[in-house]
């Protein structure tokens, strides 16, 4: 089995679009995280929802989470605000996960042993060759662990 | 908006329970990651689908991902054989992600900080205080952000 057998859609942001496109398609997506493109639609990072948080939760109460309990409803309404005017790109950590990329040729084991090594929850797979080759799908650890275990999920013990 | 109004169920599996069961729940519900729970359900530990990637895929392998091209068809029939007889508290790492645990009353701001803090795609909600109280069901970052940015998901600027 290979990458190109287990890519399956999943949802992408350009690198320079707003923010809050970003925050729209993680609530529509229900996905932990997103596969930033650039121009090429080449996977270039990984923008985990939880740093769409890092912007939007005041560094105060990030420090302190108990001072929620007293920020009022009109707060939560202007929370957004941080990111207006921003891009995707502005919102990248700057030591977050690494994205692992693939081709379409590489085989589950490959894979597994590059998603084991960086603790990845996802791989980008791109269609090609090089820093140009476009996005043509992603693999989740749980759809490469029923790959890679399909029939063998018994305990051999 | 409250814990509790965000809280959904989510798969969790025993500490005691085979590895193997581990591996089976986490293929079965296409997550990244189990909850962990002791005796009375309450939530101890996450359990990442690529921490057991960790266990299945030999340790040369990890270190030197292009050695997959020349393992045969064999050697992936027994890949799981490193799960046998391992209980789920076997698996999980020693510097692994820290589950965030929260209770029913506390606010959505408040659970927003605490994973943004913690880099957290996750945080499990208990019914009741202490370190007795059994989970209720969990709330992962894409259903919080979507609690949290309801309807101001356009940008201001």
């Amino acid at each position: 089995m290979r990458a190109r057998d287990l890519a399956a859609p999943y949802p992408t942001v350009h690198a320079d679009a707003p923010a809050v496109d970003a925050a729209r398609i993680l609530t529509e997506a229900g996905r932990p995280a997103l596969v930033v493109v650039d121009d090429h639609d080449h996977p270039t990072a990984i923008l985990p929802a939880s740093q769409v948080l890092r912007f939007v939760i005041p560094r105060y109460i990030q420090d302190d989470p108990a001072l929620a309990r007293v920020v009022d409803e009109e707060f939560a309404d202007h929370m957004c605000d941080s990111l207006a005017g921003k891009t995707v790109a502005e919102l990248l950590p700057r030591e977050g996960p690494k994205l692992v990329v693939v081709e379409p040729d590489d085989n589950v084991i490959e894979i597994a042993a590059l998603m084991a090594g960086n603790r990845s929850p996802l791989v980008a797979v791109v269609d090609g060759k090089g820093s140009k080759a476009p996005m043509m799908g992603a693999i989740t650890v749980a759809s490469l662990l029923s790959g890679l275990l399909p029939e063998r999920i018994t305990d051999p013990g």
